[in-house]
């Protein structure tokens, strides 16, 4: 079962619920745009290539049900970020069959991840041991994954990583996927508060930080997940390599830097978890890494340096 | 009420219990050395003034009951990591009258916290925004606070500082402990995941950091909570001022470095709270922020550059 299949009796996508994940392995069944765009903005779907494969199959929907504006307007409204979301609606948008243009996105995707993922495999040394923020796995894209898929061609290579799980507040994708998917393909693997990323460096208990991202900018900008930036200053502080893995579609040629890149500021509810009621909260979902910072980007045409 | 108080009736030392704050205001009664060194564990007391002045006390109970050094030792093997606690049980422990010298620590702290609320408050332009991890106000403390009350000491004063709170995962002193603080002081405030700091920095929303301290070393190493690393690297990278606020009894002269200090590692349930049962992780509670990154301490006694 993918994160974002395509279920042709049913006439609708279905994807996995990550919002009930780890706890409970639930689906949902997207029939029209409407309801692909608020499984998006709801987080169901998370993870910007599996947001654009499931934005891909809601404008697909939009036009089978002859709203194909309506929809598409609806799916570029479910959140702002990722650019995956934009470049995948604008595809089916364009295409004369937009429901097998839909499919070829989610192929394309799933091609992408694997050979991306052997690029940055050929990064890492045996036993290597990796930090990682956020969830970039099967669970993020339509199967395999960027960052973790580096990880996992890594482990299919026998090169043994080791994964150290940022928990990624305030929706702690990663102590609540990645260690999920981690444990499902058998890698080793231990969580750790995001603050103690920095301790985690100074003891030199990782060799590689490898993230995913949302958006790549023009000039190497890279916007992905709140706490990225910070886990990027802290490798550069220790010389520790800090790589990007994303598909080309996460590349975004006309968005010239971080600066022009809208951040979605999430409901506070997400930060207030253990506070007073009431309080009030900043809850940006995602940061900038400047270029300068990125050892490398990893893409399924190669490593970027 | 205090955080750390005598009870005479009781004849024992009254802790508002830390771990059920925001949602319950309770309070326990330790009566012997052995009770404080249990809430000084389960962090029913926690803050290193806080935690010092409890350990005085218990120092003092186990005098009394003719159990000087087995109590002693309890207390000593309660935390690794601050200061404050060693430095207490040893006053008491020379003390002709231990639980006279229990109250003069109490009293101390409380006067090296306005003191140094004062020094820092000068530091503090009209209008401030700040950020700062954890908890370091009155109830970190006997009471007033070290950075809290650097804070404290600029609000009443007229200076109308903001605070950012991390919340300070994996135990959440700044979403539980601070905002209560702040709401019942009257500063105005937002909490954010300690993941946020990057962009908070980023976007220039903050002008200083203050963060307190579990132990300052010898060469001006600041052992604090972790995350506190993490923020002031980030800090450097912006040009925004990192300042520690703590009494002088955090100052530990016979510890040359960070990597003399007993790093604290605590129960992986800690940071598991989202994470599939059975998740291996690593919970460090402190990290070490060299001196070159730290602008000011901040004592009792002034400033120091």
């Amino acid at each position: 079962m993918a994160t974002v299949e395509w279920d042709d009796d049913a006439g609708g996508v279905r994807l996995i619920d990550q919002t009930r994940l780890p706890h409970e392995e639930a689906y949902v069944m997207c029939r029209t745009a409407a309801e692909v765009a608020a499984a998006i903005r709801n987080m169901v779907v998370r993870g910007a290539p599996a947001i654009g494969a499931a934005a891909a199959y809601g404008t697909a929907l939009a036009v089978r049900d002859g709203r194909a504006r309506e929809g598409a307007a609806l799916i570029r409204a479910a959140r702002p970020t990722a650019r995956d979301l934009f470049w995948a609606v604008e595809r089916v948008e364009r295409a004369e069959d937009p429901l097998e243009e839909a499919h070829r996105i989610a192929r394309e995707s799933i091609e992408a991840c694997r050979a991306l993922g052997r690029h940055g495999a050929a990064l890492l040394p045996q036993g290597v041991r990796t930090v990682t923020i956020c969830n970039t796995g099967a669970l993020a894209t339509v199967d395999y994954g960027t960052a973790l898929g580096v990880i996992r061609a890594a482990h299919e290579q026998g090169k043994e990583p080791f994964v150290y799980v940022l928990e990624t507040r305030p929706r702690a994708q990663g102590a609540r996927l990645t260690t999920w998917e981690l444990r499902g393909l058998g890698i080793p693997h231990r969580l750790l508060a995001d603050g103690a990323a920095g301790l985690l460096l100074q003891r030199g208990m990782a060799d590689v930080a490898i993230s995913g991202a949302d958006r790549v900018c023009a000039n190497g900008a890279v916007v992905n997940k709140v706490g990225t930036y910070p886990l990027a200053v802290l490798c550069r502080e220790h010389g520790v390599p800090f790589y990007v893995a994303a598909p080309c579609s996460t590349i975004d040629g006309a968005t010239l830097d971080g600066a022009s890149v809208v951040i979605e500021e999430r409901a506070p509810e997400e930060v207030t978890t253990f506070a007073p009621p009431g309080t009030e909260a900043w809850n940006p979902a995602f940061d900038v890494t400047p270029a300068r910072l990125v050892t490398a980007l990893i893409t399924e045409q190669g490593v970027r340096r």
